[in-house]
């Protein structure tokens, strides 16, 4: 048997159990139960110390697209730290960002307020300029889904990349030649000390005036109360929010009340277990032989 | 020079000029002038009568994916009638397909009334299944674009298809099928003597309780009462219309108070000039030339 202890509050852990079994028929799937033997832990959101009792760990899992929440903690050992390789995540992401994207590039938002025949004449989607801020496992098909769909897309990446179909920039000079030709911006960076409050007051009045924004990474990446000024101000003329400052996003939040302001409770992409475990197995033999796991992620780094 | 006519109250004639120069630099393009030598002409909807004074036609160009308006006149010419291939017009209705589709499956039309954090698992794309009926030119990437985003997609077409990725079914008990099957049914069928009133009441209740309908083709092919009963009883949960029996839709129409019906002023897909002129004017050369044009459509079968 091959012991695994799993800890999630938004995870099934039956779907997870099911999912890794077809791929590890060996693993002894532990929710409780005794700490001794456990050689992989698949978690989200751990509590503190929750990993010291677990003394024969070789690997960490983490249960989710984003590591920020775990390469933060000081209690975490020194093991092999590894993210999810998720195509159904994928899937679920490119149809959020596709369908906020159009939302706006095809005046859907408007129609939806105007409730009388008022008609908008459509502009060929190649106008529509998207730039996606964040090329990782997510963020990169994403911007190769909206090329796909006729848009003129622009990735940005901290370092230099290459996607067929996709204006590629990078570094501080290249986000700013980004921003300034948005009309909608798409964020899907990873939270890590570089991408924190990134996009400020200074960077938003970088945008045209009346550019959309949608955020689907991570909430402290945009400082909460800039956005809040230029959505107030115009600058920015609408915004689709999936992640937040403070999540659950507080009964008495102003998004909540403005009607240019889309607020989804974070289920922009989740886990699919059934689509994500064949990878995660696939770890644990490896972790078990001494060797790599798939998917490690640089905890220094932040992803 | 070759002498067209262009007559439309929606097209921008300028636009059309442009684009159509372009491709057939020969052109002399009249909005009004003489009738004498007039070659082609590009039209939607004339007035009756229209045709008559141009006896020099030798082909006429609907202007539009749909011929309905066009050959149901009896003042029609005996002459060849060629439908626009534009492949801007595709990407617009693909877009909007995929957008209305997404709205439902990852139930971001319920998100947007709750303005409140209300948690609903995402499902996975691959577990909602989309019936596309009509696979013509607007229906056929459609449906190879839901397929493509992940969704369980099933064509209808009134005679056998096949379509990568997408299970085909036809003929009557094909429809009865694939209704019985469908969690969001894509209505892009073209108004002819078969299709007009094909769904009604008896089609609506073999859909599952609670299914979403999408029409983009035709208003009439939809019988607009049935409908209203089917989204009043819940057995069509939401709708999504771009078209109706009655167009702009009166001020008074029920949909409008109606949470559950999206209704947008028929723009799910218009012509792009750029995009449709080369083949018109490759059109005007084969008829010029004796042949025949490209896309010519079979008035008799309307489509």
């Amino acid at each position: 048997m091959i012991p695994v202890v799993f800890h999630s509050l938004v995870d099934d852990p039956k779907a997870w159990e099911a999912a890794l079994r077809a791929h590890l028929p060996e693993v002894d799937f532990r929710v409780d139960g005794p700490p001794e033997g456990v050689v992989a832990a698949l978690v989200w959101k751990p509590p503190p110390g929750f990993f010291a009792p677990f003394r024969d760990l070789k690997l960490v899992v983490n249960l989710g697209a984003g590591v920020d929440s775990l390469v933060g903690r000081d209690d975490l050992p020194p093991l092999p730290i590894a993210r999810l390789n998720d195509p159904g995540m994928v899937a679920l992401m490119r149809s959020y960002v596709l369908w906020a994207v159009t939302r706006y590039a095809r005046d859907f938002h408007l129609h939806a307020r105007s409730r009388q025949w008022r008609y908008i004449h459509p502009r060929p989607l190649a106008t529509h300029r998207v730039t996606v801020l964040g090329l990782g496992e997510l963020g990169t098909p994403a911007a190769e889904a909206l090329a796909g769909m006729g848009y003129a897309v622009t990735g940005w990446a901290r370092s230099a990349k290459s996607i067929a179909g996709v204006r590629c920039l990078h570094g501080r000079a290249g986000l700013e030649q980004a921003l300034a030709e948005t009309d909608t911006l798409v964020v899907l960076l990873p939270l890590t000390r570089d991408t924190r409050g990134l996009l400020g007051a200074a960077e938003l009045a970088l945008l045209p005036r009346g550019a959309n924004l949608i955020n689907v990474g991570r909430g402290p990446v945009v400082e909460e109360a800039a956005l809040l000024d230029a959505l107030r101000s115009g600058q920015v003329a609408e915004a689709t929010l999936d992640v937040f400052e403070t999540s659950p996003l507080p009964a008495d939040h102003p998004f909540w009340a403005m009607e240019n302001v889309f607020v989804t409770p974070h289920l922009a992409s989740i886990t699919v277990p059934e689509a994500a475990a064949a990878d995660v197995a696939e770890s644990i033999r490896r972790v078990l032989r001494g060797q790599e796991p798939l998917h490690r992620i640089d905890a220094e780094r932040g992803y």
